[in-house]
């Protein structure tokens, strides 16, 4: 095949004009490794007037996105608009209706419609690529459908959310509050309009739907993702864990066992020496642990125009070069439903809770711990000014039900003030 | 396409064994994930009535791989030998003039005879996949040709030989000499048979050659390799590398500047907070450098028999898929024979030197450094009990060539007794 492969591209904000800039930087390198040109041939967006900082007057204008998706001199649909509803969806049924692949950067299209659409896509032996919705730059689709094939997926982790690990990472080393610095991350521009799809864990609990559907050829269930967001993480709790050995990390979890498909997006204690703990800033983190593979870890730049152009543009060339393979790595059709696991395999938990300074209170609490069957691994009671004692827990490994449990015994013990913080402590 | 995928595989050592049981237990799960089945037809190895723990029975047995690689129920050579003249070069050609697709771990093959292989395999419209061979389990090889397709890259470099990494990082922890710690890893069996292939670098280099090469789009250029082996790093030199916040690595590193291509395989200091200054043990890390990309890290098992296995199905399966891509990521014939560079890319150094303890010796070595043009960032002198200060230096940033000058300069003071250490400081 040497004839053009022609894009029609949907969006023009940071990472469409990324990928534009790739296309008239790299011309030929591309033809050299896919032996044949890849060209823009339309483009649409909402501003036709705004200067980007690059020429687009060689591409065709449409201001409908549709009308750019089902065009006769357009072979890929490249879908950078984002939303799940109204214009990225429809131009995106309109292409592959109108035969045309489609390569996106939108989680949550697919998370959300992307069994019906998969199943379009294959109805009409078209493919729908992926790879710049997860992680940015970090090749972790393909590494998951392709390199990887070869091992049940035991687990997956990620940490894919740059501006909660930002947030997070800069608590640790500045020592300000959440909201301090969730103020400075939207005046910096890190936050999406709704700050909710960054600092809620959706945004993310988008990207670890499509990661669990791929790992274990199940439907994309992102209803089924357990959601919590890092509102709530206090400074004491960072410090805490850091002196427990922990870090905090808003962390994603996919796992299959006999108790279901267990899908977390929440704020996990890790290991401050594992590469999870080891993690600043807005670098994104997968870990894929596989029954051959053991375990790899893929590090890089989860947002930004280059590495996510490079991500859309992967896909866009295993196109060009005749690579097609089914969107969620099996034919749609043949993905299974499970059922969501009900409550998560045992792990140790991270409980902070500010005890009554009195006799017989530290004895009121290790009773209702037991009595609930969770133990205890390590305890501190720290120095304290007030009549109310800082206490931190580290559980052995229990349930989710069971550490449920635990702190409505807690709460009944009468020598707890407030509710306790409890987190998981996700092992690696 | 719903017929068998047909497999001969040569070689029923770890690796081949790892690919034997990943296809019994995974029958189901792989035609799930291709569409078809993935079966073995024949087998070869030196040894017909060794136990090797699974049941060889269903599969012919042909002693001579090269009557394996051609018979007609072979699609798929699949070549876990290892060497790179003999029984492997002559199978491997066998099965691509017989019109075999090739999958191998064979780093030393395709370093050495890459270029004429992926021609023959072109040729006969044939592929050769290598995943295995560079980083066992990490898949590199399809993040370079596929996922990064889109970035110019700018530089790779790795972490790929287990056992120095091994041996580097017990030094530091045990404080242990290189010779004690070489000799317990031949115990330990992780030495190949002949270790200069691990601790001279060489099995590395063959790796780096082919990263480089399909980074880069040239020819396989292993002869170009500039190698330097750990059998000189002495435990000093690793304390005090610690000391000034880097660790020592084994580490390769492929660039491309005006200067030509520049190939290393030697011991550099890396920071130690850095994803590469934090690998301990026999991890592998590869880390890819792209205008677009950034910076992606990828980390994992670089041997073992699971981990290889999986690189070796990953292609396999690729194959199953119709997934077809150029050996080297564009065809053999189009890639460009880059001049070795001649002095690599200036970077800082560490030198460590005994130094005379008597008035103006150090005036003397600053002067010579001066002389040569290279400028020292950061100085040290330790304290000792003789009359020979240990002297440790990092310069500022100069080329090798400066560097050698420098050195000679040192030795011509006669304050500096004996050779000094001196190693590139590679920046992150």
């Amino acid at each position: 095949m040497t004839e053009p492969l022609r894009l029609g591209i949907a969006g023009l904000g940071t990472v469409g004009i990324g990928v534009v800039k790739i296309i008239r930087r790299h011309a030929a390198l591309l033809e050299a490794r896919t032996g044949r040109p890849v060209v823009i041939t339309a483009v649409s967006a909402r501003d036709a007037t705004k200067d980007r900082g690059v020429s687009l007057k060689d591409y065709a204008w449409e201001t409908d996105p549709v009308a750019l998706a089902t065009r006769d001199d357009v072979d890929v649909f490249v879908e950078l608009m984002g939303g799940h509803e109204g214009p990225a969806k429809l131009a995106t049924e309109a292409a592959l209706a109108a035969g045309k692949d489609v390569v996106t950067a939108n989680k949550a299209l697919l998370a959300i419609h992307g069994q019906a659409l998969a199943e379009q896509a294959e109805a009409n032996g078209r493919v729908i690529r992926f790879e710049a919705a997860v992680a940015g730059g970090i090749p972790v689709i393909k590494s998951l459908t392709e390199s990887l094939a070869g091992n049940e997926i035991t687990r997956v982790m990620g940490v894919m959310n740059g501006t909660c690990n930002y947030i997070l990472t800069q608590m640790e080393a500045t020592g300000r509050g959440y909201n301090a610095l969730f103020e400075e991350c939207g005046q910096l521009g890190y936050l999406e309009a709704d700050p909710l799809l960054d600092v809620g864990g959706i945004d993310a609990g988008h990207k670890l739907a499509l990661l669990a559907s791929i790992a274990f050829g199940t439907k994309p269930a992102f209803d089924d993702v357990k959601l919590e967001g890092i509102q709530r993480i206090a400074i004491e709790d960072i410090r805490h864990a850091a002196d427990m050995g922990y870090r905090i990390k808003l962390l994603g979890v996919a796992q299959r066992s006999a108790r279901g498909l267990e899908q977390r997006m929440t704020p996990c204690l890790v290991p401050a020496d594992s590469p999870l703990g080891q993690l600043e800033g807005g670098t994104n983190m997968v870990v894929i642990e596989g029954d051959a593979i053991d375990q790899v870890v893929l590090r890089g730049p989860g947002a930004g125009e280059g590495p996510t152009a490079s991500a859309v543009m992967g896909d866009v060339l295993d196109i060009a070069r005749g690579l097609r393979i089914a969107t969620f790595g099996q034919p749609a059709t043949t993905l299974s439903e499970e059922p969501a696991a009900q409550t998560g395999l045992p792990a140790p938990y991270y409980v902070r809770m500010a005890l009554q300074d009195k006799p017989g209170a530290l004895a009121k609490v290790a009773a209702a711990l037991g009595d609930a069957g969770v133990s205890i691994h390590r305890m501190r009671q720290y120095d304290h000014a007030t009549t109310v004692a800082p206490v931190l827990i580290v559980t052995h490994k229990c349930t989710s039900t069971m550490l449920e449990q635990a702190l409505e015994a807690l709460a009944a013990t009468g020598v707890v003030e407030g509710a306790p913080v409890a987190l998981r402590i996700e092992e690696l």
